[in-house]
């Protein structure tokens, strides 16, 4: 029999509803295997024993009284620490935060759900980079290489999941730090439609590019927790209502795009490799591959454009800890953020311009293209020591200008056995559309 | 009989139909007019005579031979000069400006529908300004009161179709450059949802914020034009599907909402009243009216936070001119756009979130109304000499803000028979309905 840990949501909610397990023996499980794993891979910065054994139980006896809440009730679930839980600190990834008072929306969502919150997970610090190395928290590690990065700035998240210290995880994303970690973990993340998932009580990095997603180890998993995430939050600072579209992509009936500018970017070899075998498969699988011309675009500017606005509106957004609590912040980040709230106002303009341009490159794809498939990366993981690549997020950010569904999918490997990751995006509001074509191709 | 230039788009169309009228005749008209009247007015900066002659004599030959191309074909049409015309100079109301290449989006569509383009009307200079009194090319009148303001920035489209010198114009609006002249030279004006109608080849002010949109005697006029405007322009900057609904408004079904804190702030008594009576009249017809708390809206700080992106959005966009041919602009001006591009990000991101709250805070009043009723303007027409008030756009910039259509319609005037104007709201997409629901209150 598989160890509980390796179960899925899906799979934990059959396992309750059957009798065949319960929430209190899964939660149990999971804080045993934090315990035996956490303290080198440090995927967490806190654990909740006591709230969430109060959740198990809670649940347990919802499950034996018939009055379980749905797919989500007593599943483990832990969530990235720049999301507030009530009564507990949100890090943020700096040295230290505020308690809480209120639920994030999305904390809200997953208790009214059922679930069973683990605890708080380790992420670049204040979101905005792609390691996880964090000077205050330590270094999230790889579970498949010690001493290699998970990615960012969920990494945590990604940690979590892959090693079965959480069944299913959140993370915030905003040029790819849910794909990022979750292609480098070798597990699935999405990225949802723009105001899609409520971002209230989350710490901002860049209100406009910013969004909550889920990690996990299914498709299914994927759909069943942004499910329960979903809806119409006033009180989002990007609250849109979003109009979402449930039709199904059938891969044989697929019109897939690739992008000329993206082909012609730097990858590694391991990568483009394994992208070509996923065109390849969904070429395979009856889909119809048609050349993007995404003209004028170059990836890396592009990005660069998207770190200012986050340095700036993060600047904006920190502007009070900055300036009377400095300690909160590396040396280095400080710098980043001075920078981005400082510069000149027609500097943002312009990198704003860029974004906008991109967006309408990515949305005007989905004329010719159902879905669009592109690298999660352009590099596998890397060794913490030594220099980090700067392009980490050039095929990520994409989406967050555009606010289009990403998600990424594990899709081959290196030649050294790590996993690579393979995106895809799709028009707005076809979030379950994108994960349902995942679950056909993985 | 009325004379020609009085008839509506409608009432043209009907003629030419039935050849009671002809377009040549009516452009002839409509040239006299503007030859007899426009030296005291100054609606216009530039009259096109020949290429307008050649646009009548082949709508005239279509109508003729019955292959007319719709309501529009033959209707004589002037637009505001910061949109191309390929041929002709567009001044954005500066001192001088390039001959453009090739015609703006909604040039091409009048075209495509027929239209007679007289030619180019006066403005603000550079859009950045609501009184029309413009340093290049003399203040455009208010048709109703030499020497007081037609409001602007599209003050010269609002006099042309008020004084008969255009059977309906098209001006732009970032922050009620359509509205404040509709409503100051008593017509009809309506700024449509963010992205509906193409923006491309329109002197950018501030990208998120601009919009082109329809002046006219009537409502059923506004939807005439809004018609042939409309429709997806993949290179427009602000590319955007929307989806529109055209749902009519019954009056007699309504949800009115009026805003608490526009309810508290300063406005000219002539025009409390006309709201009121607006109100009362609404209520007549049926609607509930309910007040709306824009709780932490203050009208004039958000007007100036708009401002302040205006400023640096435009400053970005005419740094060119601003570096090379400083002379174009007036030095107000060009302090205005230096302060706006050489500002300190974080101040434009403090403006940006400002103004995103506001989006919040009207998108979400139409969970509770069905549409928003406020004035246009917090005062009426004004004396160009004398203190301008800084307040004109505080009423309007919402609707810009939440991309949302908003409609002025003639509602009361002054005591000393000024018109007054009142503003409809609704959600993004319902711009027909709004049409209808004027066309039922007028």
């Amino acid at each position: 029999m598989p160890s509980v840990t390796s179960l899925t949501l899906a799979e934990l909610a059959a396992g309750y509803r059957s009798g065949a397990l319960d929430p209190r023996d899964v939660k149990a499980a999971y804080l045993e295997a934090i315990e035996a794993r956490n303290p080198a891979l440090n995927a967490y910065i806190a654990v909740l024993a006591d709230s969430a054994r109060a959740e198990a139980e809670a649940s347990a006896a919802r499950w034996q009284t018939g009055t379980a809440l749905g797919a989500l009730d007593g599943a483990p679930i832990a969530i990235k620490d720049n999301i507030d839980l009530a009564g507990f600190p949100t890090t943020n990834g700096c040295a230290f935060g505020p308690v809480a008072e209120v639920d994030a929306g999305v904390s809200d969502r997953l208790k009214a759900a059922g679930a069973v919150i683990l605890g708080k997970l380790n992420m670049h610090e204040a979101a905005l980079g792609a390691t996880t190395d964090n000077p205050h928290w330590g270094r999230a590690q790889n579970p498949h290489k010690q001493g290699w990065t998970p990615g960012g700035s969920s990494g945590g998240s990604g940690v979590a999941v892959a090693a079965g210290l959480a069944a299913a995880t959140l993370g915030s994303d905003t040029m790819g730090s849910v794909r990022v970690p979750a292609a480098y973990c070798g597990c699935y993340g999405i990225k949802p439609t723009y105001g899609l998932v409520s971002t209230r009580g989350v710490a901002p990095l860049a209100w406009t590019l910013d969004h909550v997603g889920p990690l996990a180890k299914t498709p299914e998993d994927l759909a069943i927790l942004l499910e329960a995430l979903i809806g119409y939050d006033a009180a989002s600072p990007d609250a849109e209502r979003v109009a979402l579209d449930r039709t199904s992509f059938d891969p044989a009936n697929l019109t897939v795009g690739h992008v000329r500018q993206i082909n012609q970017a730097d990858m590694h070899a391991d990568v483009r490799d394994a992208y070509e075998a996923f065109l390849e498969n969904l070429h395979m699988k009856g889909a119809k591959i048609v050349e993007l011309d995404w003209d004028g675009f170059a990836a890396s500017p592009a990005r660069r454009a998207g770190l200012l606005i986050s340095e700036a509106e993060a600047g904006f957004a920190l502007s009070d800890d900055l300036d009377s609590r400095p300690e909160r912040f590396s040396d280095g980040l400080r710098d980043m953020l001075n920078f981005g709230r400082t510069g000149p106002a027609a500097k943002l303009v312009k990198a704003e311009r860029q974004v906008r341009e991109v967006r309408r490159l990515v949305r005007n794809s989905f004329i010719e293209a159902d879905v669009i498939a592109l690298p999660t990366t352009p590099m596998p993981p890397f060794p913490f020591d030594g220099e980090h690549p700067v392009t980490q997020a050039d095929f990520c950010a994409p989406a967050n200008f555009a606010g289009c569904p990403a998600l990424s999918l594990p899709s081959g490997e290196t030649a050294g056995g790590l996993p690579i990751g393979m995106q895809l995006m799709a028009d707005n509001g076809r979030d379950f559309g994108l994960i349902g074509l995942a679950g056909t191709i993985a």
